[in-house]
């Protein structure tokens, strides 16, 4: 049988996804059988897809640039079970919140190889990542410094999230180093060296290294040499001025594959090309080769998810076009109202079936702006149908909420034909935990 | 003192809202004394302000259109302690999920006073409602109709969601009655009327009446009126082809104060007016005069609303920007990014102090546009200042998520010069709670 269009990008999306005998395949099993045992909307995680991705990152660094750090990035995707995969391949954190940490130590992942990022730390996430033994801050503010040169009992390890100017060429919302970015010091206006100079004067600040984040989704490699270029070129003055960097943080940022249009190099051709540019860089520049960090997140766990839907309520507007209704919307995919983010999907039990039919994927929120996907062709549906988008494990789970008080979908791990929870299902008890009666105190008058 | 700006429209926007010695004042209670006691960010609820609103709306009513129910819009604001206050005045409920259900069920309200809207409830949740005595489902396709069907053990009350093609002037995303919405049957092209037919020979449905929801944040009480021409017309179609309509929703919509541009009327006024013309409407067309539904939400609990921050790292950008960034962010406030949405703000302890500085309030999170208001003049700020958002008791709390593994916010009550609990804060506990440690099954295969 001749492949559909949709038949081909899912093969090419996944390791382990499969069309056999028509019917979707994750992890060896059958995507409309886990809807039927576990619920929807569902999100599945294929583990051999995100741990074989990881894998080759360590793999590559190991033998492109040894003295390196894979931290995975903790916002993709979070919950414990993640850490336990990870960690023991080796990687390292990059958290951005005490709930971050929390749960990487909960996984299991050693406090010294956890970069805490976030550009307002509060006091008492501070002093928890003190506590916790965290190994590297990466500073994004002199009040941030002040708070760790106040908690910290020894000289605390950290980075200076610098801006090296470079834009990478994404949606504005995930921009992250156009001038007037809210994250880091800049390097050209000599903010950046400034305040390193100033953080060597601090009792309790042991600075060992320079960070940043060019954007995401990136799909240019050009965009981590710049980079380079402007983080090693930075390094030079650094050194003229006295101060020795040990440490280099690229960031992350590898593109996906969420539609046909996004061609993303492997994630290991990226590391490995920018890698090797390091490499060069340093040598060109004459100075120290620094411990080099990247931080992938979505594209260890991006395409490793999909979500599964029950295909609901179906309605024609004559000459307008035809809503399917999924069970699950912006409470458990905010991506498509907040970036316009765009997915495709197949009939889990149909998967390399025609697509005839003209359908706008509407989410069960009470907004009209609720809709997943805005026109795509399917094979024809009815209630009960159960549908799949891809590349759903990053920033999903991770970014969803009781919007309308629906429940924020379980994770489902699969791996070689057998399925276990990642994250539980909510309940309606889960719902009301901490809602309370009202008991007025006295006070704030 | 001259009263700035900011204090003029802090006094404009709220009921108990006050300065008083700089400072502001909320429910009677000390803003900044709250931050303190409970931390941030912190969502404070002005009990008597929401109260005295939908108080106003049953009055309102009672006096220009008898036969009516005032339904609170749980969207806006779900927990249990919100109905705890409406249900005690006579208000009914407006729920979109089998959450929002449980939540106004838990919080007293009367199930027979609920109104079950969304345009793709689940199976579960129509077997819910019909065990939990539901008053009304307000059907929004056959797909649901037959689920009705299936689980009601008696006749059930509905309405159908019609669209009646009427367009409010708000942002794309909370439009929802352009022609090709996915809400509601289109009275234009005959397929409201035609659902409406088939319905009456289902064994347990009982067609009541016809609903719609022409928008949200509506500040021209026109759009009201064009929508009561259209449904009372469809009323005289329907009486024409022997359906009687005991109930007419009009929904919500009513627009509220969030930056100095928003001018909405009062709420009463959009209220009394709609119900006026809807008297003289049902009259000159010589139809029965039908039970009036209104769904305010946002209305009600939106002005109640504030959100206290505290100010962290101050970040000035070279001839281009000064950030202030606070501990909130896109995780309890999505309506920026969302939305764009736009809020003023002030500092707790200096309400009406000179505006001389310019700021972007950025949010902790790890995305660019993690902004909530791009550029504000306010007093200078330092760190440790407590920053109040006006406007945050609607969709707020609500579609608050996780995000970056923060906490979602808990929700102060404060009347009178007391405070309490609405909603309690969250624990890292919390948020690891429903992770797994997996432990693969064979299956699927």
């Amino acid at each position: 049988m001749k492949k559909s269009n949709a038949a081909a990008t899912a093969e090419m999306c996944f390791g382990e996804l499969k069309i056999e005998n028509h019917r979707l395949k994750i992890g060896g099993c059958d995507a409309a059988e886990l809807a039927k045992k576990y619920g929807t909307p569902l999100y599945v995680f294929d583990v051999n897809y995100a741990v074989k991705t990881a894998a080759a990152y360590v793999d590559v660094l190991k033998r492109e640039y040894p003295d390196s750090t894979v931290c995975y990035a903790s916002k993709a995707f979070c919950c414990t079970a993640i850490y336990n995969l990870l960690a023991p391949l080796g990687l390292g954190a990059d958290v951005v919140s005490g709930g971050e940490l929390y749960t990487a130590l909960k996984g299991g992942m050693d406090p010294q190889k956890i970069y805490f990022h976030g550009n307002n730390k509060s006091e008492a996430e501070v002093e928890y990542a003190v506590k916790s033994g965290v190994g590297y801050f990466v500073v994004d503010s002199l009040y941030e410094l002040e708070l760790i040169e106040k908690h910290a009992k020894k000289k605390q390890n950290v980075l200076f999230r610098v801006n090296p100017g470079v834009e990478a060429h994404t949606h504005r919302f995930i921009q992250t180093t156009t001038p007037d970015s809210k994250f880091g010091f800049s390097i050209a206006d000599g903010t950046a060296e400034n305040v390193i100079l100033s953080a060597l004067k601090y009792k309790n600040i042991n600075f060992v290294g320079i960070a940043c984040h060019i954007g995401s989704q990136i799909f240019e490699p050009q965009s981590f040499e710049i980079a380079i270029d402007k983080m090693t070129d930075f390094i030079v003055r650094l050194n003229s001025l006295g101060v020795t960097v040990e440490q280099l943080d690229l960031g992350g940022g590898f593109g996906v594959h969420y539609i046909d249009e996004d061609k993303p190099l492997t994630s290991e051709q990226y590391m490995a090309n920018s890698a090797r540019y390091l490499a060069a860089a340093v040598q060109s520049r004459g100075i120290k080769k620094p411990h080099l960090i990247f931080e992938p997140g979505r594209s260890i766990v991006g395409e490793a998810g999909i979500t599964l839907y029950t295909v609901g309520a179906i309605k024609t507007i004559k000459d307008l076009k035809t809503y399917a209704a999924v069970d699950g919307g912006m409470f458990e995919n905010p991506r498509v109202s907040l970036y316009d983010a765009r997915y495709t999907a197949v009939v889990a039990t149909k998967a390399d079936a025609e697509r005839d039919t003209l359908y706008s994927i509407a989410g069960k929120c009470c907004e009209s702006g609720d809709i997943l996907i805005d026109g795509i062709m399917l094979p024809k549906l009815t209630g009960g149908d159960i549908l799949a988008t891809f590349t759903t494990g990053a920033y999903h789970y991770s970014m969803a909420s009781n919007y309308n008080r629906n429940f924020v979908p379980p994770v489902i791990a699969v791996k070689d034909g057998k399925s276990a929870y990642m994250v539980k299902p909510q309940t309606y008890e889960d719902l009301v935990r901490n809602d309370a009666i009202l008991e007025f105190s006295e006070d704030g008058k």
